[in-house]
């Protein structure tokens, strides 16, 4: 699993994700409720909402590929409060996932990481990703789909994992 | 990202994941409530209670590293149900993940991995840990802290994410 295949898996989920919204929609639309309530919904009283986790698991895989693809990562204030406004931020998101293209990536497992947040100290590339990038980002994206799922939307896991790059033969 | 870097994340995501379990304990005992009862708990009546959460993740797990290891999986059936039950089947899966050694997983990511379920089709080992290992197991995890999170248990991100291997100079 490469630094540009952990990419590629934030791009998938990502779009997932818009793919979870637009049942959670649909939802809502049966149930007569605005899915921008949705938008705030959350699992605990001191938990992120809905927007707020979509706009993590955006931010995690955005920094991922400007660290490790030796890019600048462009600003995305977190002012979104709609859905309409959440699928903006994942197009937006990846738009920039996909400016960086396999051959930025290559060799990022070695690269040193030192976001500001490490106050001066450093991970490796292939550590920022295994202990960093990957279980926060499947964090978020995760709570996005458990705040759906806790307030009715019906998903299932193929609708969190997607398709597979099956082979034959 | 290695096929080993992966499986000691899902080690460490586990021994996290018993962390998570003991201040479920404390806050079961400091609200005299039965902690056995969060095995039980689940975000919607038709999804998957904690137990089966835990048992899910660490099947996640102990099939990449069998898989991607050359071994074969032991048994392990879900029949846990309480969280002393649930502790021991997170300790059986680490052992059998720490008995499949780096060495072993070298070049896991060109092996070709061809699980039943799959029917005869197979994945490459770097396709099988982004499609399906990784984003299943930090699903049924998260979807394990989730449901202690929604129950009052105090957990926060670095309950979740752990130590990181920081680097000076």
């Amino acid at each position: 699993m490469t630094a540009d295949d952990s990419i590629r898996l934030f791009v998938k989920t990502l779009q997932n994700l818009e793919g979870w919204m637009d049942k959670a929609a649909a939802h809502a639309s049966a149930k007569s409720f605005e899915a921008d309530t949705l938008a705030q919904a959350r699992l605990a009283p001191d938990a992120y909402p809905f927007a707020r986790q979509v706009q993590a698991a955006c931010d995690q895989a955005k920094y991922a590929a400007a660290y490790l693809g030796g890019k600048q990562a462009p600003s995305h204030p977190d002012t979104e409060q709609t859905f309409a406004e959440l699928k903006q931020r994942i197009q937006k998101c990846l738009s920039f996932l996909e400016s960086v293209p396999a051959r930025d990536l290559a060799g990022a497992d070695d690269r040193k990481v030192a976001p500001p947040w490490l106050g001066g100290k450093w991970l490796r590339g292939g550590d920022y990703l295994a202990h960093v990038a990957v279980p926060n980002f499947f964090f978020h994206a995760t709570m996005a789909y458990a705040i759906l799922r806790h307030n009715g939307v019906e998903l299932g896991k193929m609708d969190f994992i997607g398709s597979l790059p099956l082979q034959e033969g």
